[in-house]
């Protein structure tokens, strides 16, 4: 038996290997590839892609994953390993369903889908795009009949992105924060909004890396476990074992951007530096758990980094490398970075017109997935949710559906996960209080690396070892509620717009 | 028969995918991957290296190679894989003979031993080096058993690097050079230095990384098919078809070493860019003909980038990018750029001494495997040679045999193809000049571009197709000799050092 599992273990070290190939492969893409080297790494990439699957879908791994299912192996296989192979066998299960034939297509639709949204997006023409995104949704209908039959398929698709959560669980919260959330945002919209003009400038490339660097140095990144470069959309890689990068995209007239865009990378790194390095090419060190890696990131992001004692050690630092921000006092800069008013690009939004988008989206895809709206009328039903969410009409699809790649590349079900992570960090936010203290205080006295402690000895270090349900129980923090993070978002702007 | 054909063809994409993922690990081991990260890149490297071992050692590549190697097969090829048919299969033959078991074990020892060199550099400890070296060197010498059985050793060794070259053809080119070169560097050191105190000062990363876009720019470099990137030593990666990179290493209180790195890996990176791209999978778009690669960096570092006239259309540019360079008058920058003086370290030689470190570093090879000199008496017979050839006495070992990172590698025989390259440049200098008139008034005149096309057009499109000898013949470029090479230095250094 113990051959069998030092076969597997063998098995499951050269398939990370090849994760981590890939990996490096779509970095490179959007870090250092030149234009004309594009077509050999992603010949590359298609190659490597399919050697996985195939590795991950072979008999032989197939006939590894049962053995060691018996319970005679079984029962003799640690904690880690027990969840390994059964998160894995599965993943096997449903994934040797798909017939190669059709996931190499699948591969090949998406990357075309993906060139046709680009250039859609270009020239705001939705018609361009919609015969690509309606294969890609029936593709995605068709890989489930594969995986998932039987199953209700919007439950499927949340499920590979947050396991354990059904979409009943988040209609229930997210309409509990649309409630609280549309009157807070009216409320608001009736007060004066922060002048920006005093935070713009000329910000070099360089001087932003040097706050970033500032930032991540900050808020605990490990510079010996990570690395950063340059790409069109900041995004976290999650590469090996001790290997975990960031990127960021910086405007030179507004710095206030790629600072957020640091923490919340950031964040995602953090996570993934601090997983307990003895889960290496175990599930554990997998964390397809996407609201709660989503939850770490906007912790940073938002729950400290929008604070304004998250600032006061810093904001000398800050004014030197940037000094148009020695011309702007802590408390503008405050207000500036909780600037809240309703736009039409997510990735643009405050704080709590976030919430919104993510509702958005939710309800999008539900419509696609459980009302079988047809695709072409989808754009409509996207510009009448935004008026119904947020009291705005995108001017055009470039603005409204057509604004985000998730659903070019099939990542149906993933919205969510964004929202989730912030009704999870309410949640820690009243764990981390009660067992430390005020926030404030904390990072006002510049103990910030306390509360990232915190957060790597109860989250990070398992992985995936515990589902987000399971981290919740574990500490305490009660049954899945918005109201931690609408109590928060209430206390947080009654005192910056002077509610009542 | 056209099955085999395509066969062939798509096994040596995949082979061609091996080696550019291995291409990648590598560039990301030194210019990214952070500290922690180190361990699971060089496993990834080894697995696919092994992998890449396998596919061209096995049976059915043989098959495939001896198949198309019969007339009625090989009379159809056209002349490319023709070509590439020869050559794999002397490659093929000569790798299957060497044990799976010693290749690992090989990869492991030169792992270990440059490691070792590293930490003996650092501590100009030979000593501890010594059983890695020797260990190094007998298994080089094992290889060749494999490889080459009754083979002259470092023929075998010589002509891996630069095909078609002898040992004796090596030898007398550069006894010729020897005989012209020491009474040249005898006369310049009765003369007065430059003083270079005006070129030093504070040089920022990101100046010197400005200058070296300029430079990049200016030789003909293809930002849109190569990239740049920092680590520890300067060095080109020939990663795919359109994907050409080079990286520099940069020194803040001096511009001038890393203006030359920039110009010299430039020169590699636009042979490789500049390949038919047709040739793609094919034996002619891998240049292991390191002379002639050599040639062309050398060429642009020494030929073009160290005459004045190169500099004339962009000495203005440099003083804008580094304003120290506005109080360095071109003539001044142009005798430090050339200020010749014996070194202990090869790589911070001039253009002549260089030579002289090539031929010291090519007898030391003779004399281990030629001679069979024993490991540990190599540091007196270095220090004995560096003086014969040079007049100066290493210090220590650090500035002595340990300075070059090769020999930990095991990879003797390359240091001729720097010195081989230079001799050729000097032969193509005179064709160039046949063909397009002097060079000063071209590079005067501001048309290096027009270099770079020849250069392109006579040489690097064809990658690999012709070996060097093929080249110069096809060139009418004559015998290989060091005269023209020597010409070049007498009449170029007669000048700035005023000498009779």
């Amino acid at each position: 038996m113990s051959n069998v599992l030092n076969d597997f273990k063998s098995y499951l070290k050269q398939i990370s290997l090849y994760e981590q190939v890939i990996s490096l492969i779509e970095w490179d893409l959007q870090t250092a590839t030149p234009e004309k080297g594009v077509h050999a790494k992603t010949e590359a990439l298609s190659h490597f892609s399919t050697e996985h699957f195939r590795m991950t879908t072979s008999k032989e791994y197939g006939q590894m994953l049962e053995t060691l299912s018996q319970p005679e192996a079984f029962d003799t296989l640690d904690d880690v390993m027990k969840l390994t192979v059964k998160r894995y066998k599965r993943d096997y299960e449903k994934q040797q369903r798909i017939p190669e034939s059709f996931y190499s297509e699948f591969v090949k639709t998406r990357a075309l889908s993906q060139k046709a949204w680009e250039k859609a997006k270009k020239n705001n023409d939705f018609a361009s795009y919609l015969p690509h995104l309606d294969k890609v949704i029936s593709m995605v209908k068709e890989q489930l009949s594969y995986t998932d039959p039987g199953e209700e398929m919007y439950d499927a698709l949340l499920d590979q992105y947050e396991e354990g959560v059904t979409c009943d669980q988040i209609e229930k919260v997210f309409d509990e924060l649309k409630e609280g959330l549309v009157p807070l945002l009216k409320k608001i919209a009736a007060n004066p909004r922060p002048d920006l003009s005093n935070a713009r400038g000329f910000f070099s490339v360089d001087d932003q890396k040097k706050v970033q660097e500032m930032l991540l140095e900050y808020i605990g990144f490990d510079f010996d476990a990570g690395t950063t470069a340059i790409s069109a959309h900041p995004f976290t890689m999650d590469m090996a074992a001790g290997d975990c990068r960031v990127t960021n995209h910086y405007n030179e007239d507004w710095a206030i951007s790629a600072m957020f865009s640091a923490i919340h990378e950031g964040g995602h790194a953090i996570f993934g530096q601090s997983i307990n390095p003895q889960y290496e090419y175990t599930a554990a060190a997998q964390v397809n758990l996407m609201g709660l890696h989503e939850s770490q990131s906007r912790f940073f992001e938002n729950i400290l980094g929008r604070n304004k004692n998250f600032w006061i050690p810093i904001y000398d630092k800050l004014g030197e490398i940037l000094p148009t921000f020695k011309n702007v006092s802590l408390d503008e800069f405050y207000r500036i970075i909780n600037d809240v008013q309703p736009r039409f690009i997510r990735m643009e939004s405050d704080e709590l017109s976030y919430c919104l988008h993510i509702i958005l989206r939710f309800e999008m895809e539900k419509a696609i997935f459980k009302d079988g709206v047809a695709t072409k009328d989808l754009p409509e039903l996207w510009n009448k949710k935004t008026e119904e969410l947020l009291g705005i009409t995108p001017e055009t699809d470039t603005k409204g559906i057509l604004q985000d790649v998730h659903w070019s590349d099939g990542a149906f079900g993933y919205f969510p996960s964004y929202l989730l992570g912030s009704i999870y960090d309410g949640m820690f936010l009243q764990v981390i209080e009660k067992d430390m203290g005020s926030l404030d205080v904390i990072l006002a006295e510049g103990r910030i690396k306390e509360i990232t402690k915190w957060l790597q000895g109860h989250i990070h270090q398992y992985g995936s070892q515990y589902i987000s349900k399971e981290i919740m129980e574990r500490l305490g923090a009660g049954e899945l509620s918005a109201k931690p993070l609408l109590d928060y978002f209430y206390n947080k702007y009654s005192k910056i717009y002077n509610l009542e």
